[in-house]
């Protein structure tokens, strides 16, 4: 068995965005996906250590900003490899409040969405949040970076909390 | 809301392989995603109305065959807009019986992955299969082919059944 083949699975990248009270914080993900068009429906699997995690099970909302392939690697690092629980992710990042009143992330954004949580799963070490699109709007033209361009042109690497890890990864720099 | 938005999430391009005692069927999905790494589990959307669905249900396996970039539309047509109920798909296919004993598509595939459920969310018109990985191979070096070059550079379509349907999307053929 090669689990290297789960490397060729595709997915774009994605800023989540969660709030609990004032409190505003928001992480990378590359497992947002679409599972049904009536209602329009997403779901994102989420790592139960997260902050992230914490604030959508307080609130049972979430926003997803869609990162265009140009976005640089410092802003993906910010979301991806850092806890909110030590860092203001938000310190000079442009966003605004959403319908939900979680943060929408708007740098290197080519769209972004807003959903309430109808179902969670419980999917051992992540949870699968399931949520009704509430809000959607696209930004610019670009096209969505995706995971594979990340990692192979931009060389970026993949926390240990990803859905997505694999122990001694080809590339990574961790 | 502006639900184009949902066109910029990123996906792959599969064929879903299932089983039911001899009777063998694919599908075209283009929502299979990693949710965890430990252990490696992988979760399906997958239309209430497909045979697939069916297949899955009755097993409780599938295989998922990861598309090249280069995979020719008829290919993906053969699998996406028919139903194994009205035509045998796997005419003409080059598959191979995995150690599920559900089918793996070996055309145009650049690596394979084949899965026992754990568990089935439903989720309305579609449920979503959550596997436990039990095989997976990578079988050549290319890309993956992402459901955005489906769109915009092969031109491909997408059926009323997919997750990802849109009614009225820019671009389709139907």
């Amino acid at each position: 068995m090669d689990l290297n083949a789960l490397h060729k699975l595709g997915y774009g990248m994605y800023i989540i965005g969660a709030h609990k009270g004032d409190r505003l914080n928001g992480q990378v993900a590359n497992t947002v996906f679409q599972i049904t068009s009536e209602p329009p429906t997403v779901a994102v699997s989420i790592n139960k250590s997260n902050l992230t995690h914490e604030y959508i099970m307080a609130t049972g909302v979430f926003t997803a900003s869609i990162l265009h392939e140009q976005t640089p690697l410092p802003y993906i690092g910010n979301f991806g490899f850092k806890s909110g629980r030590d860092v203001d992710k938000l310190k000079g990042v442009n966003y605004k409040i959403g319908n939900t009143k979680a943060p929408v992330f708007l740098d290197h954004a080519t769209a972004f969405l807003e959903a309430e949580v109808v179902q969670n799963v419980d999917v051992g070490t992540h949870t699968i949040f399931i949520g009704r699109i509430v809000n959607a709007e696209v930004l610019t033209e670009d096209k969505c970076m995706t995971y594979e361009y990340y990692h192979e042109v931009k060389r970026g690497t993949t926390p240990k909390t990803a859905p997505s890890y694999i122990a001694g990864e080809k590339g990574g720099k961790e």
